[in-house]
């Protein structure tokens, strides 16, 4: 029997996309896991007015295809509750309150809270600011939770102004900056692999692996979000955030103990370990991609919403190098893009081709020995690979690489808690474990904030590859001078 | 295209079952394949009294199942000349020499010779010798090789024995002793994977490996072989010979050169620091076994051509300690015997356990870590595995183990070369890697011959396992001792 968590749940953006698509179902998720049940509320607000009735059939709406059990379902959308409220007018906040102090009663909430904003990032500060001057935070007994969506900011100083802000409301380890990656099941998964097996950890330095290798790419454009994008481009969008999340969690330390405090503290040495690039190495270490047009589909240029001369990014490759006794002389190469040839994310780990090819015979037609890879597939598939040279049968004596694998099957990872599922739980729980703290965001941004300085200066040669593609011929040449390739290439 | 092998084979023991069963269908696919073509011929002897027109009649019937061209089995069969032969008769191996003279001669055989002596072994000796003072040993250019099957002796004085006379007509190099195992696919793949990967050959000694089990595992009972097999036991029908060959394998350093010679050499340094046992020790760390009845099937003791008072083990497990630098403190944990669970052979190399689990918490109904394992499955299965601990997909963090695996399908494992065709084109080629070279049998007597001076003296509790068990109680309670397991228990 799992335990019940205890909370009102205030969600700023309720009618909003992430709400319905990806909050409700998960809460419910939880709900029917036990995991809340009848200790909890959940107040949403937005500026459209709404009626309790008409927000508990939209949270009916995007849950019917988990409901099994009707009942249940309407047990559960009993607990929403709706307010419309514009974040600016403070005289809103305490009506928020009272309905807070209402439910607090009427469920035994114990004056626990979460605050969930999922709006618009200019409005991050003034809610968490007028959330406690307006005492919408429980006074009593109980934890106040600060959950946050990203972006982050959108660069150090940004980021570093919005921290300021929440921190007048919050303490660090009251604030829950949602990272959806950190939520997956096989990102998770690295420190398990890493951890709880001799066979890597022994392995996990710069003598065995010769480098390793991230991969995000997307099959889809910039669709509906061109606006918002276009703002941002490739490199804060997903490398500042997810792709250095999943570096740190490769490269970090052994932490002295399974949680929250002690794995961000080796997630934050490991970041501070990353070398911050000057103005050269930005320009040599990273190739940036805008996608062009293939017939079928428009360039990026042409998409509704973005200016014909943009010059965001639609990709990124870059090279990651660590300043450690661990990993100084074996980079992460880093890539992730629109309109890529598939969608997938995968970690590659390289290790060190054997130092002597011992079965090397030019007359017995053995090809030269494979480095062995660990492939870590985060989706669309769950699982792990290892590549391991072993004889061929034919009769003499030559090698050929093998894949020892161990893939899900389609069910099991159907099975498998969704994101925001593990994460609202983790909050409820109050585990920032799956969550990026400060420290990590400061130094993700000002690494990634010297790439961008080098790129706002020079005038980029876009569009650059063709959808479809694993990104512009730079990211491919990127490893060749290092006389290395991607594990995963087109045409396998 | 491959080399064709010129070459004469003389065979002795032509009509028997090793012959017939193996020999004949493994040179047919030499044939096939090209590696021997025209310039072959086989002189088949026994006692028997054959015409060539029957000998080629017994062949062809030992190969219909492969033949596929009615032509080639003929053209292939017309290769074959059979001599009456009593070995005790010197004046025989004159009319031996002359028929391979008139072969060498028709077939353009450059003088290479194969003496392949498939008989009882009492009569090794006396052939190697006869061979040479009868001048059937080629005088002119090309090479006289000897290919001698098992047993190598019954002890390592009866083994001195008889090596003594073989080298009286043939150097160590021209002497090639079969020990079919080296013949396996998978028995060849252990250098393959050990020195052709770098994530174990850094891995491959006691900081990282805990234990080294090898199973090779019978179904059947004695069947037909019980007279030879109550002569012998087996401690010295499989664990002097295939098991030790396997082991040297498993615990040899990484040869300079991937050649007979560098390979020998590694092996016998590799069976000379194997501890041998002084008499406590044998009676310690080694287990006998005869099987009893099930009720349906007869105990031991009551097969045809075993006496009733019978104390010839059908089971030995053991624990082999190495006193070097890479294996101090890792037994090698051996097991083998008839009327087991099933019939299989597998090496399992077991990795120590994580140093710290830092993913056990009570809370959590986390199970202990495992340890990983490099499970090497020789047979009937082809392929690995390795035992990896993940996180499974349980909401909170519970790690579980998970199993990559590389099996090779039915259809390639019916494909690979079977190890009497291997062997056979090792010694046409010359390349005594897969062969016991006379050091490495001395001292796998040596250390067997400790063992069997115990369990001479002491009167077994036999019988003491039942069919389609693992084995007798002590087998899991010399593992459980050292506080361990065998990783492939019943009922898995």
């Amino acid at each position: 029997m799992p335990t019940e968590r205890q909370s009102l749940i205030m969600l700023f953006g309720a009618t909003g996309d992430l709400a319905t698509r990806k909050l409700y179902p998960a809460l419910f998720q939880l709900y029917k896991k036990g995991n809340i049940r009848s200790h909890f509320a959940l107040i949403g607000t937005s500026r459209q007015k709404l009626t309790d009735e008409k927000f508990r059939d939209l949270v009916s709406k995007s849950i019917e295809n988990d409901v099994t059990d009707k009942k249940q379902g309407s047990d559960f959308a009993s607990h929403f509750y709706y307010i419309a409220h514009d974040v600016t007018n403070l005289a809103h906040y305490s009506v928020l309150k009272d309905k807070a102090d209402e439910l607090d009663k009427k469920y035994k909430l114990g004056g626990n809270r979460v605050f969930y904003i999922s709006m618009a990032p200019n409005f991050f500060g003034t809610v968490a600011k007028d959330l406690k001057t307006q005492h919408v935070l429980s006074e009593g007994p109980g934890f106040n939770r600060l959950v946050i969506e990203k972006p982050f900011g959108r660069d150090y100083e940004s980021a570093k102004a919005l921290n300021d802000a929440l921190s007048a409301s919050f303490e660090e380890n009251q604030i829950f900056r949602i990272d959806h990656y950190l939520g997956k099941e096989m990102i998770q998964n690295i420190e398990a692999v890493r951890f709880g097996n001799t066979i890597f950890e022994a392995l996990w330095n710069n003598r065995y692996i010769d480098n390793i290798q991230i991969t995000l790419a997307e099959k889809l454009g910039v669709e509906e979000r061109a606006g918002y994008y276009d703002n941002s481009g490739a490199l804060r969008d997903m490398v500042q955030n997810h792709i250095m999340q999943i570096v740190s969690l490769l490269a970090m330390e052994q932490p002295v103990a399974f949680k929250d405090t002690d794995i961000r503290a080796e997630k934050v040495k490991a970041l501070r370990s990353l070398r911050v690039y000057n103005v050269a190495d930005a320009a040599t270490n990273f190739v940036r991609g805008q996608y062009a047009s293939n017939g079928a589909e428009k360039e990026y240029r042409r998409e509704d919403g973005v200016p014909a001369d943009s010059n965001t990014e639609t990709f990124v490759a870059g090279k990651l190098l660590f300043d450690n006794y661990r990993w100084s002389g074996t980079p992460f190469y880093i890539r992730t893009g629109k309109k890529l040839a598939d969608k997938f994310t995968r970690v590659d780990v390289v290790f060190k081709k054997p130092l002597v090819d011992i079965f090397a015979f030019p007359q017995n037609g053995s090809t030269p020995l494979n480095a062995n890879v660990l492939t870590i597939y985060v989706e669309p598939t769950q699982g792990f690979s290892i590549v391991v040279n072993a004889k061929n049968n034919a009769s003499g004596f030559q090698t050929e690489p093998v894949n020892l694998t161990y893939l899900e099957d389609a069910k099991r990872t159907k099975e498998t808690p969704q994101p925001y599922e593990r994460l609202i739980h983790d909050v409820l729980k109050g585990d920032g474990t799956n969550f990026a703290s400060w420290p990590e965001v400061a130094n993700a941004w000002k690494f990634v904030d010297q790439i961008r300085r080098v790129w706002d200066i020079q005038q980029p040669m876009f569009p650059n590859y063709i959808p479809g593609s694993m990104g512009p011929v730079a990211a491919d040449e990127l490893l060749a001078r290092d006389h290395r390739e991607w594990v995963y290439k087109l045409n396998q």
